[in-house]
């Protein structure tokens, strides 16, 4: 194809962490969410999984879920000890059937793990007082454990950043471009914004399929503050590696823009990233996005509407 | 206006975050405690705000108010629970009035929230107990999170810069400056500080008005330790955006100057920023910064008096 | 030997933080583990180790050993203080023999400092009120000061990278290159890879040993995103100092490869770094490493083999 | 005098932080332990202090002591409340003389505060448990907030770098070099260390005094990692400030030599900051350092010697 051909003539990017020379990946590269699309295998899983990662990341409900489960497992299994050495070795427990026994020793168990010990049960003898003693340690440790990854889940910087969901082939000058947009959604305030885009395509070359790596130049790739929303844009150039693609170009080769925002978070006061990528069926052709800020009523704030991060109408570029 | 013609031949700054060829905002565009003057629609409040930047941000006294208050409604929804599932499933409660009884039970539900629990009331039953394990689990929990807030707060990264209220024009060489000061109020130790100054200035361009940003030539943009204070000086030079202002163009043009300070903690090892802005009626025309600073009695140490960061005297430039 | 007289024509690295005029130095710079093989001594050892980033750097089930053992002898501690105090200041205790007296004491001691207190047992008199007062005090500071290990520890940023166990001498374009190999193998993300190679050599100048540092240029020393293996290289030309080197010389010369690693961790917000070091016995001459990834079955997603980073086959280097 | 005419040659540093165009400043610049020499006036105390900072930076016993003292002075605090209500309302009260009474209150206020509960005493009637369920509140709160300053306090980034108590004038190639020297003291790693030295001296402009203040070119200004002993050398050629200076200028001079190193803590995983001085007396003319590490005996490993950092031999420089 022609466009391939004209891709041989641009410096394709090295540096990717991907293989350039080879087609030995799989899918697209950069998923949605910013994560490599890559499965580790050939280790035992619990060496491939940082827990500290996986629960910093987890959604909320599962993790409150997940913390509270570990709670009850580990509830259940000090009150199966306590039966074990014997119910009588509980003070002041109200006995009753196997399974009313069984609640108030794990009820008691719940005293011990949360230290609140209210003592209307209370340990006797060596072994169940053991037990005791070592749980109530475990239950402070584990709720220090949990204090440390309550902080580390909501003290974890993030960008806070929306993209459009789609990126669009616009006009742009005399020509063309390809343009995605992102917004800041929350309260926090970033400052310093850099934005790297790197495309990647798959080419044929004499029949052997191969993945390229193009960075894209861009209008504009860094910003002071990220106070409104931010349209990226790439002019589609002689110089770009988009150049000549037609509609149907895009839609049939296997096409992936890898974007990369790093900036600086001043309530956090370290540096954030964001990554996500648009693959060939999320890029637009012929659509241009409509403002998404205006003055407020009296002129003395801006407003944001960030439910129109996506809004663009159509236009036409066959004059462009 | 000639001053608008004027800057027509800048170069002005397409980096700020904000649209510089349109005026489609309102107000100034960096408020005084350093947030962009944005609301943001569009999104549920609660994806709108981050809670933990919120809290971070909040005064103190509103700070423990809340928590306080949720200590208060947490533990007003357990004794609910354990007054619904009735009084007789606390053990030793000294029953009264049904007010008294609800204090009791409120009681109890502080002590098991706390994990302190007396346990002269102690539950009895298979929901009250189930509650009360739920109970002194979401405490500690919670305890859990209030000491993430309270580092988060107290361990977070600020400049402790205090700026002078006022940005001068002064006389400077043989022309003007503007000037404005800064020092740092508090016993943290500050090293590498840069500055960066930009002037938004909402001009009329054949009656359509555009916001236009330019940045600021500083005399030094940066100093190795913040130890005493530092007058930030813009030399309005024939290059400088300000170049041919007159007192009233300045009190009638929709100026800001717009600073961004970025410098390195040596306590919490990190870098934090600040920011902030002068709008045209915080630029007082012809004035000159007093000296803070001064040697103590026996010339060992240097005295820094803070409040002295906006004296200024007024002078003449007429001459300059 | 001719290798030591052509080394003397390249430009030595002064800065490796280790004198390269003398041989003053014994054993391997780097440990296998990234730490400098020093010792240090002229100072108690308590001034000679950061507590902190000893425990921080313990393996986990010594660490929990640790933390488990203060808990005990602190706790054998306060025992010991009740029981001097008397066993007749602590009410409710169930009292037998001498060992069963301090069971019950040891005991109400681990529910006083887990702040338990179920209250079966609780002091009585000045004395004993006064120790479980600090006791309670001190438990809970020490619960306070394991949430902060507990948080070092996971929170602690680490790049999760493998290192192939051998350097290799593999053929490169028409000639050699030094390579070795790294893989993520957890599942945070880095970006922003850069990596520096130095290596070290014992050089005989006229009979004296002198080390030297060289810094060993690479075929790419950065990538942009970590998401399959980096295979890094360091091609063998005219200008490297192993050029020259025979399969002999390697195994007879005191050579180590030190390598220094740093990228971006995008789920802690920071910057990590990695190090290590190849020696003489580590580096393999003739050999190439085989793939370490596919697509899956689908090709919708790229398969990393961890336990496949070390695998090499054996070629000969006679024609390169 | 001769060296103060030659310095006016010389380009000084505008960027210290300090005026150099006055003698507006007391006593030397920046403390041995690396604080700038100034006090904040004119703000209230508790508006110039950063109370986290400040207990940051206490010496550990004092800051235990405190710790204790608060736990003290609020129970003590508490006990007072519970004694006003009436010690009627604490339920299980040993009574005794009024002091016994106290101490009883006073305990049992602990047993509050802590959460440890016993409930051998428990509060009775709507005050005594009102201020109990806000005490235990406060107690909870207490924690958490010893819990971050705990944490603050030991994962503070800090170097763990030792400087030689001296600097000394040394003889280097065919001249003369001013020399300090640092080294690690603790188990920490640092990468890329840089080092930034400015001298400050007091000239005498006729009759006039100012602080001017130069930047020490060096020899080497950073390293790779600090693995060994690194001696700091500015040679005094004839671009340096120091050149011409005899034994008695330095000796009769306002010198001072301000040391500034940053570097990266691999563990902490962020940049560390040190800061020191050395003032004229501090200067030892016509020295050198002793070499403070050798090899193990059996030469696989260094050890390096803190006790002989400042070690050195002095020698004559008059040749030089």
């Amino acid at each position: 194809m022609a466009i391939f051909n004209r891709l041989k003539r641009l410096r394709s990017e090295n540096a990717s962490g991907y293989s350039n020379n080879s087609n030995d990946t799989g899918g697209r590269f950069v998923n949605k969410n910013g994560k490599a699309n890559v499965l580790k295998r050939g280790a035992p899983i619990l060496s491939r999984y940082s827990w500290y990662h996986t629960l910093l990341e987890m959604k909320l409900g599962k993790f409150l879920l997940f913390i509270f489960g570990v709670y009850i497992v580990l509830n259940l299994f000090f009150a199966g000890l306590y039966y074990l050495i014997g119910i009588e070795h509980l003070e002041g427990v109200h006995r009753g059937s196997a399974f009313k026994d069984f609640t108030e020793v794990f009820f008691f168990s719940a005293q011990t793990f949360t230290t609140v010990g209210y003592g209307r049960i209370s340990p006797n003898g060596f072994l169940a007082n053991s037990v005791s003693t070592f749980e109530a340690f475990l239950g402070l440790l584990s709720f220090a454990i949990a204090t440390g990854l309550f902080y580390g889940r909501f003290a974890r910087p993030q960008t806070f950043l929306k993209f459009s969901k789609n990126a669009l082939i616009a006009p742009y000058l005399n020509g063309k471009a390809l343009m995605f947009r992102i917004a800041p959604f929350k309260n926090n305030n970033l400052s310093e914004l850099e934005v790297k885009v790197t495309m990647a395509i798959t080419t044929n070359e004499n029949g052997q399929l191969r993945d390229k790596f193009y960075v894209l130049d861009l209008e504009m790739n860094r910003i002071n503050a990220m106070a409104l929303s931010w349209t990226i844009v790439h002019p589609i150039t002689k110089d770009s590696p988009l150049d000549g693609f037609t509609k149907e170009d895009i839609a049939n080769t296997d096409i992936e823009i890898i974007i990369f925002i790093k900036g600086f978070d001043e309530v956090f006061s370290t540096q954030v990233v964001s990554r996500t990528s648009y693959i060939s069926e999320e890029i637009i052709w012929g659509a241009k996005f409509k403002m998404m800020y205006h003055p407020n009523h009296d002129k003395s704030k801006t407003i944001l509407s960030l439910n129109k991060i996506n809004d663009f109408e159509k236009v036409d570029l066959t004059m462009n």
